[in-house]
């Protein structure tokens, strides 16, 4: 590892903020050598709780996030924000921009806020976000909220790293079916009915409870449901205090522990593997030149893919 | 390739409806020999014509892809449909099952439907789809049509290897704005307001043609708009010939070609990277030794993953 990243570290455990978003930056980049920085700051985390916060777009997961975000810094704690943006696969750029949200939260200096986009097709945004979640951890956070824009497959690993996961519903979407059609409903540990002032508001909220009755897997750990409306502030302050006691309360998600240890180290080798082969792919134009030839129709995919990984994994067989 | 394999593609070829079935759920399984048999069966696709349809859940596209598959099928096409649900992430199954399809269009035999769900958290639903897609043409369908279920990254991805895609809107959701926000915008050949007999179509109608007023990247190309009401058939014929003059329109899409062929490839090689070092992390139970390592915090995933790689990939040096 090079002095650049040892000095960064550093830094970042001195509590710079701007080393801290550099480090974020770096390791978001994967620019060379992130992997053994990440290996320096793995010690140092373990210490923050994430939660996830989901459900589908315009539930107002920004501004119940934000809101969170607040009360928890108002009790005295660190906070740091993950929005996960999946946004554009084309032009690769965030909507919801770190600077839209640091409108809202400049003034509190215990928030750390970060945008992240998917990084084209090869996505690993989920693997980002815990690597991000960790190093805000090792700077001393002592909460770290991971919002994700929609309620698609991505989201649910994305909140999946989390210790807790809020799911925002909202009147008018038809959001209890729809939670429950994307796998949602199973990794809920509190529901939350945002825009609780609105029509229909009552209805979401019995919509949710009849589907908890439905769940034939739930026992003593039915996911309670909260109401609230967060650009009011109404309801927040009864949200953490759920959310706190959950996050005391023993035993809560430990069950999850070797699953989220497992597809972390899963994800994180896969990503490195096919980041590898692709590099060795487009060394000397050979991607190009197979690209070439299926589209004349000369080779078909699945054998040039047998082929390269007989080549490159030799010591595998399978 | 065991006999097995040729035995139903051969069967398939003949136009076995049974061995197609039988066919499509092995390779989906990722039974063994499934790559080989892709390799036979690629060489006789590439005459279908992929059309994507996504938009948000409740938009109709069920409604709306099942008319159009009756609609193509009136004149004369044979017709193959792949719905791809996310559903549960933890229970694997499908809501919308093939029998639920089947009884709307049960007596269309020149239409063979697909149901397929996320295999659990590893995912490759967009490698599976692409390649039941491609048995489909191998099969004889003129067209495949792939309908996803919401409109995040995995569903962009999904119809993203369609040589069209019908974006799907619906009065009363605010899609506008959710559609762009998920990237469908750009990947969209068609808008499609469905139920626009209902109250709110004309502004979702409005709403759709200033967005694309707002693109900048808009040329000659710009997507058009159409009204359908699918369960009465409103607009379902005009709908057909749009997509039609499009597919025959010189030049469509063709520009995707490549970026397809290279993220087909990528896909696959990702996928089976994956497998492989599954396989070979649960051999010997070494995966479970480093998780509890972990977990005792003795080690960190990421020199676990270094130190793998090292080892998996002796000729790759980064």
């Amino acid at each position: 590892m090079n002095n650049d990243w040892s000095d960064l570290i550093d830094k970042m455990r001195q509590g710079s903020v701007r080393a801290l978003s550099r480090l974020v930056s770096r390791v978001e980049n994967r620019d060379p050598g992130w992997m053994e920085a990440m290996q320096q700051i793995y010690p140092l985390s373990g210490k923050a709780r994430l939660i996830g916060v989901t459900g589908s777009p315009g539930a107002g997961k920004s501004t119940l996030t934000n809101g969170m975000a607040r009360e928890l810094v108002f009790r005295g704690h660190k906070v740091g924000i993950i929005a996960v943006d999946p946004s554009s696969p084309f032009s690769g750029g965030s909507l919801l921009g770190d600077r839209v949200r640091m409108k809202d939260l400049w003034n509190l200096d215990q928030v750390f806020i970060r945008s992240m986009a998917t990084r084209g097709a090869l996505g690993g945004l989920n693997q980002s976000a815990r690597d991000v979640a960790k190093i805000l951890d090792a700077f001393g956070k002592d909460f770290v909220l991971i919002e994700t824009v929609g309620v698609g497959q991505d989201e649910v690993e994305v909140v999946r790293a989390a210790d807790l996961v809020l799911v925002i519903c909202v009147p008018g979407q038809g959001d209890g079916v729809q939670a429950l059609k994307a796998g949602i409903m199973e990794i809920a540990d509190i529901f939350v009915v945002n825009k609780a002032d609105r029509e229909g508001a009552e209805e979401v909220f019995l919509d949710i409870q009849a589907m908890l009755d439905l769940d034939p897997t739930q026992d003593n750990s039915r996911p309670p449901v909260l109401r609230t409306v967060a650009n009011q502030n109404e309801g927040l302050p009864e949200l953490v205090n759920v959310v706190l006691n959950l996050l005391t309360s023993s035993g809560h998600r430990r069950v999850w522990q070797d699953v989220r240890i497992r597809e972390e180290l899963i994800g994180l080798l896969e990503k490195q593997l096919l980041g590898l082969i692709i590099q060795y792919w487009e060394k000397d134009g050979s991607l190009e030149k197979v690209v070439r030839q299926i589209e004349r129709g000369e080779r078909d995919p699945y054998s040039i893919v047998q082929e390269t990984l007989d080549r490159m994994l030799p010591k595998i067989k399978k």
